[in-house]
């Protein structure tokens, strides 16, 4: 089929249904159903991104279409390998991603890498929005790099990544990298949506390390210290050990991985072999237990509920009389007048829930 | 006022609403509102346990005689020292409570331990059912041991237990400890509800340590390597500095605070009186900043929208139309032929949310 690459006089085609935009010239022809689906299952990359557009779109149309796409192509996911990787700002993400990227992508891997930044609506800069951060990556034809929706709530964030992910892997992608910078709850986000969760670290002096994140330690199915090149090898050979004993309090997710703590360079590369070794002995490892498929039955339904919860809770905090009331019954609450309990019904009364 | 104590022989009473009950004899007189308030106000331990029990009843008439009973205590609140302790089964909870309730008692202070244990409706015993476990507490005249209430859900039994710490509140009680076995969220309920949460550990050889429940050290403002007495006291010491090294990883939850590990034993009282020293002080510490009413206000609020999701998303799952069409539902997303987005469409549309 055709692409719109192939279209430069778009409005010239028969049937197409072109406008023109006095502004920027002529506008993309717009993609039916069947074009999106026949597109992304193809490979074509600028039909992929504009399903993504169209996923991330908050227009109550293009969510419709965007849902019809992704019923479509279903049957052609579930089958990549789906990384999220975290770390704070200045641990050395991007460098790590472009290495390993570049060397999965030099290994016949198709590799997509996706962004959640919660933090990217309201900064104003997504953590991936520049893509000179990923220079080689970006241009690579094996690769494909995503800047993070731009959205204000996690939750429309957390949808769109996951969606998007769905478009990447019908779209031949067999390895997705979901990066998040740890605002707020985006890496608990990101853990609950792959299969392998890998926290970049920094070496530092010991009390540095009491920074770290609450509860991050307990999402991470590996632990890598970063930069552990050149002066800093010896620091990063400590701080792996520091890891591998606070590590050893947790108890892992599954009774058949213990989360490895490595040091790597995402600068010189080295350690990335070793590391991309482990990452798929745990792939190995949890589908000989039937984990993986389990894993991701469960991460599917624990979604649909939260998006459940999530729209319902919503619904009842934009319900007039419950809107009305809100504030005055927290506000009871808060002081101590009103019990929690009864607090509840009221609202639930005012939503037409309770009698 | 007159308590049931003082009336063996109700049904003479005039005016008294009691019925006989031919198989046990003469039934309790029933208490109106005013009863329950002023009894629990002036510290009648009979009527304070029939207040809980009413707080305990799933009937619907007894609950809201319960709301009106807490609403108007309400104002005697807010004052008691909420102190949530957990461990696992053999780390010596109770001899532990047993200890520190005495001494405590001995210093001029009521003692309320009241129990979360959502297990307890499961398994046919609750982990304070045997009052005989607390031997010398549960006569002791200033303090009153509650068994947790037998509940399915820990909804459930996490309301009955916030409200039975009111009531005791209420009836002058300023120290409530409140003890969970750390089934499922247990612990996570706990610390929700008390102003301090203490996990007490045991000392064991290096791998047995691995077996700590995810998280469970996140929760804690303080952790104590109880049974630290005799052959033990080594052991104690060595787990004190390796805990003491897990736990500088973890962020605080407040930044004028630090959990502290301390070794104690319940058994012969060592390290109790530097405990309970520590406890007051973090106490005191927290009241300075604002934190403890803060800590609270945030506490009441945020257990009120709980409960508001919880019957929210129960109405949900019992309206009839989504009943008989969730299993299906549910069955399609795991089975990846349905998107979690549609599904939660198409669950909110029967629900009547969504249009």
């Amino acid at each position: 089929m055709s692409t719109t690459k192939d279209l430069p006089h778009i409005s010239e085609v028969e049937g197409a249904k072109a406008t023109t935009n006095p502004k920027s010239g002529p506008r993309r022809r717009e993609l039916d159903i069947d074009d999106y689906v026949e597109g992304i299952r193809s490979g074509d990359r600028t039909i992929l991104a504009r399903a993504i557009t169209l996923v991330e779109s908050n227009a109550p149309a293009h969510q419709e279409m965007a849902q019809e796409v992704l019923l479509r192509v279903l049957p052609d996911t579930g089958t990549a390998h789906r990384i999220g990787i975290t770390g704070v700002p200045g641990v050395g993400k991007s460098t790590f991603i472009e290495k390993l990227g570049t060397q999965l992508t030099g290994e016949g891997h198709r590799v997509a890498v996706l962004a959640v930044d919660p933090s990217s609506g309201v900064s104003g800069g997504s953590i991936l929005g520049d893509k000179t951060r990923m220079a080689k990556l970006s241009v690579d034809p094996n690769a494909f790099v995503r800047p993070s929706p731009t959205a204000g709530s996690l939750g429309g964030v957390n949808r769109k990544t996951r969606e998007t992910m769905l478009l990447c892997e019908a779209a031949g992608f067999d390895v997705l990298l979901v990066e998040t910078v740890g605002v707020g709850q985006s890496e608990t986000v990101v853990a609950e949506m792959v299969d392998f969760f890998l926290v970049l670290m920094l070496a530092g002096a010991g009390d540095e390390l009491q920074g770290i994140k609450r509860g991050i330690l307990e999402l991470a199915d590996m632990v890598a210290i970063n930069k552990a090149d050149g002066d800093n090898a010896t620091k990063a050979k400590v701080a792996r050990s520091e890891y591998a004993g606070a590590i050893r309090y947790l108890r892992p997710a599954s009774e058949y991985w213990a989360p490895p703590v490595l040091t790597c360079s995402g600068l010189s590369g080295q350690g990335l072999s070793e590391l991309w070794e482990r990452i798929c002995e745990h792939r190995r490892i949890l589908n000989e237990h039937g984990e993986l498929a389990a894993k991701r039955q469960k991460q599917l339904v624990s979604w649909t509920w939260s998006m459940i919860e999530d729209q319902l809770l919503s619904a009842l905090r934009h319900h007039p009389e419950v809107a009305a009331r809100l504030p005055q019954i927290e506000a009871d609450v808060a002081a101590g007048r009103l019990t929690p309990t009864r607090a509840a019904q009221e609202v639930l009364r005012g939503f037409g829930v309770l009698d």
